[in-house]
């Protein structure tokens, strides 16, 4: 065994599945269940040969300035990485020694403790309160633990629930660390709520959005990300912890033109919120128990009527080729998390479960 | 300040130029001057919305199974990365302990004390021999340091010699920890060598080879590379260290496609041997001295004639929109690391030089 010995020990990720056999609808991976902008075919159709043959812009420049103009602050400010994951090691690498502490709060993204395993980091993880909001006094209990990188969800994963900037300004003031706030679901979040986040990095120094083109702009395979925060956080991931290229051509491309046709995303962000407001419903006329979300997905109880609950109805989907999430994890048991996807994909997930819960 | 105070005293790599002026001709960061096999471009061209909508796969399995065919080994014996920039961190996240010591030989690729300085590691640098060949006793030197990782480049970079397998194999033998050999630049080797790297990888448990698809297919846009090695050795990056999407769905398209097409590449691999062959010659009559090289790039001195030396003449090549890469480093500044280009970018070159070196 030449591994580190923790390495050895650690237990890795779990994608959700890629299913193998036939999909009726795959509602696991939280992916956007509308296609990118025609502009981002069109630009990956006329990529020319030098583009793949030259190395490309270690500084993704392009990507840079579009995102900065969207946001209103500088290219300084912002960072593009292969993934939110680069972020986030990149996060770890950066700000935290070898041996020290991260904060999070659970239940939340399942990647979190694995990341903190690998770079032998030692978790602080605060219980969310009751309503699935912050615990009072997560900054306080992160400080004590002597963490210098706090991760939240917002909205949060795999709840759907939002925080309000207030709340995460809080622990951001209260907090002697870097806040890395993990946006991946905040283009699903209601324009009516105002919900204002980069207002966080204008005013504050130790606040680090995570940005994705994979959900919101329809992009997951083209591993494209970015971070948003003030250039002193930037700066040294920019410069000196990012593997010298780490976002290829084509995704720099392809993930700045999505940026600029924002106006297409947007219109399915708008057709996400109908689905799942409608989803909500439905799932609740069958005595499920749903979340209150601003993401593209849903959490749900699973009512008792269904025999074995909530991973006896997980199996029974897939075996009918639907795919949804089921985690075997304190306050998810019972629960399923349900990807928003197209009407037709919401209505066979409505039929399944019709099938499977009408009485024998 | 947010970030650790090691990352904060530390220099970052810094990659070779992309110059924004005018370019005649561009030889500094060993791209291939050939394009990519028409069969990339076509695959290019039929990418499907899906196919970046979706989450790629996150084991790379078609690119996985290809490479594993053209090798003679199984897809448990390759991992496939974002670049070779990857699989160099996760070789150091992987087999070193955080403050752990990692063998160098030196000169050589520049990044890899910028990642032992990211990752806290300590260097055993031991000093190529004058002929430029690993020094006798390397394995015993890195052992005496208790290096668990050590890199070697094979080809050589900077000096673009090639060591015979049998040394390699010498150095794994005698070495307790991973050899990580970086073949970046193995496609250039002429064939009538019979350089078989992967024989050491049928042999040896510990040795793990670095390719990419950056230079031998044209591909420096996409990052895509790949390790090969025991599976003992893959597993665990494959599994637990690296991101959990970390190639994505274009790239491994591609990357498939020119694997599955190397007789186009390889056509490029011999005109560049051709030129390297030219280029050497044109030089020598020049009072260069060019060190035998099975790469695609020349290390050269410079003659005395030309007044500055090495710098000026880099500098003066560059204002001529002519790139070649001088680095100010031991056993280094007396000369010039030129990649090869195409047979007129090889001209402009000699060209260059011949204006710059005429006696005024």
């Amino acid at each position: 065994m030449f591994e580190r010995q923790d390495i050895s020990e650690m237990a890795g990720y779990v994608p959700g599945a890629q299913p193998d056999g036939p999909v009726v609808a795959k509602l696991n991976t939280n992916e956007n269940p509308f296609p990118p902008a025609p502009a981002v075919i069109a630009a990956l159709r006329v990529i020319e040969a030098d583009a793949l043959r030259r190395y490309p812009d270690p500084m993704a420049r392009g990507f840079r300035q579009a995102a900065a103009a969207l946001h209103g602050v500088t290219p300084e400010h912002v960072i593009a990485t292969n993934g939110g994951d680069e972020l986030l090691r990149l996060a770890f690498t950066t700000f935290l020694e070898p041996g020290g502490v991260v904060g999070i709060a659970e239940p939340g993204y399942s990647l979190y403790p694995v990341l903190a395993a690998i770079h032998g980091c030692r978790l602080c993880s605060v219980p969310l309160a009751a309503d699935w909001a912050p615990a009072a006094g997560i900054a306080d209990a992160w400080n004590a633990a002597g963490a210098r990188l706090g991760l939240l969800v917002n909205p949060q994963a795999p709840s759907g629930r939002l925080d309000p900037v207030a709340v995460l300004a809080e622990v951001a003031r209260g907090f002697r660390g870097v806040l890395l706030v993990d946006e991946a679901y905040v283009d699903f979040v209601d324009p009516v709520l105002g919900h204002d986040s980069l207002s966080l990095v204008r005013t504050l120094p130790n606040v680090l959005l995570l940005r994705t083109m994979s959900k919101g702009y329809s992009l997951a395979g083209l591993r494209f990300a970015y971070g948003v925060g003030a250039p002193d956080l930037i700066a040294p991931m920019l410069t000196k912890t990012k593997d010298s290229y780490n976002v290829d051509a084509v995704s720099q491309r392809l993930a700045e033109t999505a940026l600029r046709h924002r106006d297409h995303a947007a219109a399915g962000w708008a057709l996400v919120r109908d689905e799942r407001a409608r989803l909500a419903r439905e799932l609740g006329a069958r005595g499920f128990d749903c979340l209150a979300s601003q993401t593209n997905f849903l959490l749900t109880t699973v009512p008792g009527l269904a025999a074995g609950g909530a991973q006896a109805l997980y199996r029974g989907l897939s075996a009918r080729g639907v795919f949804v999430r089921w985690f075997d994890q304190e306050r998810l048991r019972d629960r399923l998390r349900i990807t928003i996807g197209t009407p037709a994909e919401n209505d066979a997930l409505l039929s399944a479960i019709d099938e499977l819960m009408r009485p024998a």
